[in-house]
């Protein structure tokens, strides 16, 4: 006979033996379970509740900080806080089950794009409080009298208190006054700086990773306690309306008095749009948003900020910061809690913006062993070429034909884009895949990189992306007024438009140059790295994910690597953004990012003129470099008698 | 025959003899005259300029630096860098003015009331900079740029921006390009934060002390480079508008919805009112004004800030803060520069204020050995007794009596107020003296204080403040209806308005009250520190330079002490706020007085009603506390037949 009794935890099912006297924080202790708790089992933070699903008259009796925290209602459901609650009598059977809340968890897995876990350790943090009742022996300011609280109970070091919470301080401290004191929650930013007092018990603390695309912004609303993902909002940027892309835009604050204003609002406006939208879906409230973490390119980052950008937008392309920057939400009227903060990860240089920077976070290929290449497709495709011995990041002009605009028939990817193009070594014949499966009505960026690569492999094109004279009269292709050739894609029969789908000897140049810039960005790296070829390619941007692989090498977008090695990482800005939200760590692996990484700039140099001439061939000038997409196309058809 | 020349520094007149290539500043250093150099001797700063009105001809040619700083005009009239100008010939006799910008000044004297030296070190300075100009290679961004400049020049370890510098930091940097680089000069907030950068050399720093009474506010204009006080401003308290004293304006925060926000409006509207003014008489921009210094009582600090101040009016007295609080003006709409600051010093407890913490850093009794009573006479009456080894500080509710108000005659200083007052022992007679020397409307608060001592002094009243019998039927005391007597200290004819000025037993109730608050307050802190009495007096408020000590000792206003020990500061509140803005270290100081003082909260405690009762006897119950008065009455009456 022994006085030990059983306990159980839900869900996992696991069970100890413990004598009486024992709690059931130190039960799962025991067992390695892990159960939060802030103030390490002194009965105050109240993040260690349970709930007890059999033997609740084995425990001892609710504490004082049970009735305070629970209803009647959920105390008689078995409501507990596991440090209060101790195992009192022997050979008990208790059961109890940790909700999610309560769980410690080792981390917390984003899905967008690629997975990656990430421990929990955001920026801003609730710590629950009791403060001694205000009396005449007991006189310290309310200010103290909170700091002191939370370097009692949870030996923070906080020194500043946010001048609104200052103004309302007296009141919100008494809004809860037991005979037992004052019971507060405290939300405190970096552990550094009160931001928020609510009365009693309050547990709702959430942030925001935002996206700025020039074209598309992308808020994420995220539990900072859960780390889960409660909603997600998208939009056009607003500034669209003064121009689509970022030149027309800069050029706008240039001319118009008030203009770098005009954009500023524009964004706020877009991103408030996104912001009340996550917060009514996930039915949450605004105020209990204390931090937006943001990513964008460089462009992006100093109008939202409204910092001058004429400087970043023309040689030498000098930014107005590289740091990351804070600013408190009120001063930019993002609207959160106005005590909280806007952080933006750090800016690289010249093009390259926190949008690279946060690609990089998740890529992780600075601190591998690894030569990588990362690719971010867009207007200007930012690529980096390293590893953890050296890197190398820039900026291409790629112009916007990889997204299927300036072309004949580009569109953006919509439904009834075509997305995939294969093409019949014997008929030329295309069959192409559309968004949706609907009738084709263009072709958008995936389906631009297939097509060109087709023509190329079908020997339609020579390496210098001219349409050959040996094509000319087959049914695909038609010879136009001027006498150059254009290719059919789909007629219009097939449409669903009321004209053909075509691909012209126009619109394969733009997609030359467009690759050329991003091919000749990635050589003029790896030539400062003194390398040849790298062993790996990353792809991120949404675009990463639809692109077929070997057309993209096909084509020479990026080096001739083994295709098993080529890695899609989806919308990795976005998801970096959650990354530095939910864990400080990573916005110092940010700013390190940053000191680590070299700032190339090409624009108007030399060097990168030079490799855009030989990068205009397919796949390259020097076809060596190359070597699988050179054995694949051999085995196809003679290629050593085109023009170069 | 030797090859030095001799240099001769004006205003002093020294002269020493150099040898070739000794730079004038080189020069100054032997003679131990000081020349402000802040880049130290890079020819960087510009601080290090003077006038040479001999000898220019012997020196190396103007500078690159002199060239940028000086116009042409300036550099033919002998303006030189001392540390560029070096001798360069031998024999030769120059003589350079040092003007007083560019002297090393000891410390400045402020002479608002008490004179006190300070060495200049404010939070605020000026940083003149030759940054690299923006290239490929060259193209770190603007912020790094710019702290990366200080750093090496300066050695100073900033890491924050304001956000508006930011915004605009890309046209600043850019505004004075020259061949050589970019010309700026960084504003420098404490060594930590850039909060203004302007092109070229720009020398002009400014701050304010600002002293919020309940009635007055009082703006200092002070040139940071200098110590220099260019102008002043003072005016009523637009709060008043709302209740002459601080319980009305705090019941009208309770009251009416949005009253503390009018109470902050109204408050801010008079300071920016005082900006206004000493902006323009000094004729300063007053965006080149970067720190505004604040002190106030309690109720004036929280009302200012918008902090709710009901908690701090009512027992336990708690205040919101103790810590020295710092807001942006921006955020405050204080109309100094807006990424400029507003810093108040810290309070001490309850109404004990950033004003009593400004005494007392003034009068600095808190770090001396003798035993000293600091009184600040207001309708709260603050008081701190002790020294180094311990010190209490507690605010006694004296009313408005001792200002004049509540008394049936009484008024504010004012010309025409009847300032000080003799009674002749034999006719009981007064005489009187008014401020301006304009004939008598009213009595005053130093007045009042003389007339309750002569009356004391001539046997009129007894020790419980009561008309004696004896003195009925006299000329000048006058029976009311209700049998009561009344003194008579002006008639209608002689006085300026169309009424006797009279005394009335009541009047003198009032008086006593005041006092006996006061005196009460200190005997409670003489008790706490368990001492019987005091080695000096230290009286603080304007009024302390207007009442006669021995009258004030008569009554029992303060502790029984040698007269010579009796010190007025003047109005050391607005003293202590200039000492705070033009060195940094009185701000430390200033946090830790409040560290070092205790609070005291006598409202509602017994042992205050207590002393109170003894006080309201002249000077006290027990005549033996105040030997030096009791000598002297005796001397004159015998005061030992008085009932008490």
């Amino acid at each position: 006979m022994t006085d030990e009794s059983t306990v159980r935890f839900q869900p996992w099912d696991e069970a100890g033996r413990v004598p009486p006297g024992t709690t059931l924080l130190e039960a799962a202790r025991g067992l390695d379970i892990g159960i939060e708790s802030l103030c390490g089992g002194e009965g105050l933070c109240g993040t260690c509740k349970v709930v007890v699903e059999e033997g609740v008259d084995c425990l001892t009796e609710p504490s004082k900080a049970d009735e305070l925290l629970f209803s009647d209602d959920q105390l008689a459901a078995g409501h507990r806080l596991s440090c209060r609650a101790a195992v009192d009598q022997p050979g008990c059977a208790v059961t109890a089950t940790v909700p999610s809340a309560s769980q410690q968890t080792g981390g917390v897995v984003l899905t967008e794009g690629v997975e990656r876990e990430v421990e929990l350790d955001p920026a801003v943090k609730h710590y629950r409080l009791e403060l001694p009742t205000p009396s005449l022996e007991a006189n310290v300011a309310d200010r103290e009298r909170l700091l002191d609280g939370l370097a009692d109970a949870y030996d923070l070091e906080v020194t500043a208190v946010d001048w609104l919470v200052q103004q309302e301080l007296p009141n919100r401290l008494r809004a809860t006054a037991t005979p037992d004191g004052l019971a507060v929650t405290a939300t405190v930013y970096d552990g550094s700086e009160v931001i928020d007092v609510s009365p009693g018990l309050d547990e709702a603390v959430y942030g925001l990773a935002v996206d700025i695309g020039t074209t598309t912004v992308a808020a994420y609303l995220m539990d900072l306690r859960s780390g889960e993902r409660l909603a997600v909002s998208s939009r056009l940027n607003p500034q669209s309306r003064f121009g689509g892309d970022i030149m027309t835009r800069v050029r706008h604050t240039r001319r118009q008095e008030g203009g770098r204003e005009e954009l500023q609002e524009a964004i706020l406006e877009g991103v408030n749009g996104c912001i009340a939208e996550v917060t009514r879906d996930a039915d949450v409230d605004p105020d209990d948003v204390y931090e937006a973490v943001c990513v964008g390119n460089t462009a992006m980052h100093h109008l939202f900020l409204g910092i001058e950008p004429s400087y970043v937008a023309g040689s030498p392309y000098v930014p107005g910061n590289h740091a990351a920057l804070q600013v408190k939400a009120r001063e930019l009227g993002l609207e959160i809690n106005p005590s909280g903060y806007v952080s933006w990860l750090p800016v690289s240089g010249g093009w390259v913006g926190p949008d690279k920077v946060s690609v990089l976070l998740v890529s992780g290929h600075y601190r591998g062993d690894e030569l990588t290449v990362c690719i971010d497709i867009g207007t200007n495709g930012e690529i980096s070429v390293g590893n953890r011995d050296g890197m190398w990041v820039t900026s291409a002009p790629a112009g916007p034909a990889l997204e299927g605009a300036e072309l004949t028939h580009g569109i953006r990817a919509q439904a009834g884009a075509i997305e995939a193009v294969e093409i019949d070594r014997e008929t030329f014949a295309p069959s192409c895949e559309t968004i949706g499966g609907e009738a084709p009505i263009g072709i958008c960026g995936s389906g631009v990189i297939d097509l060109l690569a087709g023509l190329f492999e079908t020997g339609v094109v020579d390496r210098r992306g001219q349409f050959r004279d040996a094509v000319r009269g087959h049914e695909r292709l038609r010879t136009k007024d001027d006498g150059v050739l254009e290719y059919v894609l789909v007629t219009a029969d097939d449409a669903g438009v009321d004209h053909d789908i075509v691909c012209t000897q126009n619109d394969i140049r733009e997609i030359q140059m467009a690759k050329a810039a991003i091919q000749a960005g990635t050589l003029v790296l790896l030539e400062e790295l003194d390398v040849e070829t790298v062993e790996r390619v990353v792809l991120a941007g949404g675009f990463g994910n639809y692109i077929d692989p070997e057309s993209a090498m096909t084509i020479g977008l990026y080096p001739d690597v083994d295709e098993a090695t080529v890695e899609s990482l989806g919308n990795a800005a976005g998801s970096g953004a959650q990354l530095a939200l939910l864990n400080r760590a990573h916005r110092e692996e940010a700013n390190a990012i940053v000191e680590l990484v070299d700032y190339y700039e090409i624009a108007g140099t030399d060097v990168f003129r030079d490799h855009f001439m030989d990068a205009m061939y397919l796949p390259h000038r020097e076809f060596e470099r190359y070597p699988r997409v050179k054995a694949r196309l051999e085995a196809l058809r003679n290629v050593d008698d085109e023009p170069i």
